[in-house]
């Protein structure tokens, strides 16, 4: 895998949780905490991206992480270039890599990718030049590091220290991005459970998540700290014994009953968007302590801070090694 | 309806023109000049949204009026974003509602909403926070309020007062929500004569337009001081007993000989986008009377002075009232 | 055609390179080598169209080309705003002629268009006020003037002086609106010798390049400083001798063994998107001598010389002939 750390331990890229130690998570929740202010808003702006270029590069449909990243980089002063670019048509275009370095030579910064197919946002970065940066914004089902720190962010903030947290994950496990990350930031940050409520069929292989729990529903609600529900794909329940919606939430919606078996201060969380009422209930997304849209706010914090992170590392090695002039190619 | 004054009496959210007084319109109207300079030109740039985030949620499709709204917003400063929404997104993804709330905690202080379905905008504006705001940029046949505000802005800046004036609107009126948001602002700033002439079969309940005067067509143009054509759909004509574009022209079509009814120096507005030589003639378009182009311009300055005002509320609001830490969800 | 030059010869519109002299192109190329730093890089950011609004109006799909003119324009601080329009809806929809009137009466100061279809961007300059600039971005098979700005840009960041300079183009030029104008370009400059080498069936009427020579491959490569590779569209091999992307690489890629035949020091440029292993081989376009990242990013220094230039026009026109009020239609 393409380094995400340059030789100095700074952030160049992000790509996965995985490999992130502690010190660097905290680094950067903390940064994303000083933009958040007291009232939970998120700040005017800042100039520290002032004449950098960001560009989405969504391969895989997506309007709100879009929407998050496009706003985390204007936020930050940067201009911003949505590119509508689909599997199909790179297919019949040029290579992915010609792509890509088309677009650095036009001096874009960072790459924000999504990709259906896993190991595109590592590629990517084993290709860029020394300055610029990819950031993961979603990748099969096996990366999607911005929402395992909002999800981190969310919970610190609520929680304040992960080591007596029970955090329970319910839903389609095997095919969740999210829950992969989010799983490995709250092991690196020394979550006391993390247990994962899949249905069958929708189990992942126990050796992804080796310091989890898998349990039954009931058992991981038990006193539970936090509660997540995953969203579920229609298309999958045909791949599991649940036949349909109504079904699903019959055995693993998150109900004011099921949710009683959690501790009374227990936060309900979801990655967005939701399925009402087939994992989750209305009256459980909308009580006093679901944080759902609080994510939201904490995913366009979480990604400024990475920006700035990987804007910073580049600046620093640019101002360290000047490059003569027509060295770069 | 969703109020769209706070208790101040101050635009909260511009929804529809029918309940605004004329006091408030007036104001809009003046605030809107000041963005219009000696020869008509848009101002530069000014930064009374700066730090601010505009969405622009168009469920119809739309490329002029999104643009217009895009541009005000660009020229008071704001940042923009604009969705690619549409009804079947709606439907198959997460709830309008849980859209609205995911971007309102992202940081969007306004929301630009076009939408088929009627009520959709007013329903909105009654779910969203205090420091968000709801434009209405077209709502199925019944409101269209900013189109309303550039019309009379346009009359106004050539006719001065309204008390004397005589305004023939000819078209569908029945689908237009050109023909009921300009028709209440009109009466609403106490216009002479409001004539309506609508093909048989395109007229609307007398009882939705009570102050006007439904004529036929020459009557309706008959020493008129405006003359506004709407666009016809061609998929409406069947509804009606025009078989075809040709023959709503030779019924309906506003041509040099009609306009001779007219008093002179009587002006000829159409919406757009046009339909040439079917409800209005090429020599009428572009003849000096024509101030179509000038709505235009109209419409970004009127919109310019909207979001203002909308943004100042909020402003003056969070300001007397301020949010104690946490409290905000 | 419509003027590009005002009476003073100064830039008002750039349509194609045919009719620009020798000064005119060199004074854009010095003004596009002051945009790139001393490493190639591009500049943060400058302020010479703030306020200033940008529309790209691409009739013909582009990812390439439209993020290269919306680059440009945000970096030299000017506002873009980017339409989706085609063909088809502009045949449904309003006419052209009112779509532009309607973008210029909101304030668009530039539009960048880029149709299929031989003379729009012409007519369209015919049409719009005298504050409103067109630039070409590409125009059926027969101008594309900034692809060949950038080109002859490239060429004399590497060669200096053009006189003694042996330039050969391969590939489809028949079709092609980058041979087309780079040839005019160089022509101009005074190249020592233009060599154009196309497959049987897709060579252009030789009137149309009156001071080329045109060739066999082997012939066009001897001893060339520069060697370009056009793109060949697989609809277009039909038309021709050739049966498919193999036969073509067998009997037109430019290969390491024919790349023998060009100068040492002879440098190789490609338009983009490539076809790896059709028109150009893997190892040709990621040699050393290959240049086709550095043309991407000179085009988008060459199109801020192009929007400086024309902006300067226009506010000098502005400047010296004051507009009433009211005047302004």
């Amino acid at each position: 895998m393409t380094a995400q750390l340059d030789s100095l331990g700074r952030l160049r890229h992000l790509l996965s949780l995985e490999t992130l130690d502690r010190q660097m998570i905290e680094s950067l929740l903390d940064r994303a905490d000083t933009f958040l202010r007291p009232g939970g808003e998120l700040p005017a702006r800042t100039s520290a991206l002032e004449g950098r270029t960001v560009t989405n590069l969504f391969f895989e449909p997506s309007t709100r992480t879009r929407a998050s990243f496009e706003l985390a980089a204007k936020r930050l002063g940067a201009d911003v270039l949505s590119l509508d670019v689909s599997t199909s048509s790179r297919a019949k275009g040029e290579s992915l890599l010609d792509t890509i370095r088309t677009l650095q030579a036009m001096s874009v910064d960072i790459f924000v990718v999504r990709d259906a197919q896993a190991g595109v946002p590592d590629y990517i970065a084993g290709l860029v030049e020394p300055h610029v940066s990819i950031l993961n914004a979603g990748e099969s089902h096996v990366n999607h590091p911005t929402q395992g720190l909002l999800d981190v962010l969310t919970i610190r903030r609520h929680k304040g220290a992960f080591g007596n947290l029970a955090v329970a994950i319910v839903g389609d496990i095997q095919h969740s991005r999210v829950a992969r990350s989010t799983g490995q930031a709250l092991v690196t940050l020394g979550v006391g459970e993390l247990r994962l409520v899949a249905p069958e069929g929708l189990a992942p292989d126990p050796a992804e998540f080796p310091q989890a729990r898998f349990t039954g529903l009931e058992e991981g609600l038990q006193d539970a700290d936090v509660v997540m529900a995953l969203r579920v794909q229609k298309e999958r329940m045909a791949a599991s014994e649940i036949p349909d919606a109504a079904d699903y939430f019959r055995r693993f919606g998150l109900t004011p009953e099921r949710m009683a078996l959690a501790r009374d201060d227990a936060i309900v969380m979801h990655p967005g968007p939701m399925n009402r009422n087939v994992e989750i209930s209305d009256v459980v997304a909308d009580c006093p302590n679901s944080v759902i849209e609080e994510q939201v706010t904490h995913g366009v914090a979480v990604r400024m801070a990475v920006m700035e992170a990987v804007m910073a590392t580049i600046h620093a090695e640019a101002t360290m090694t000047p490059v003569a002039a027509g060295e770069r190619r």
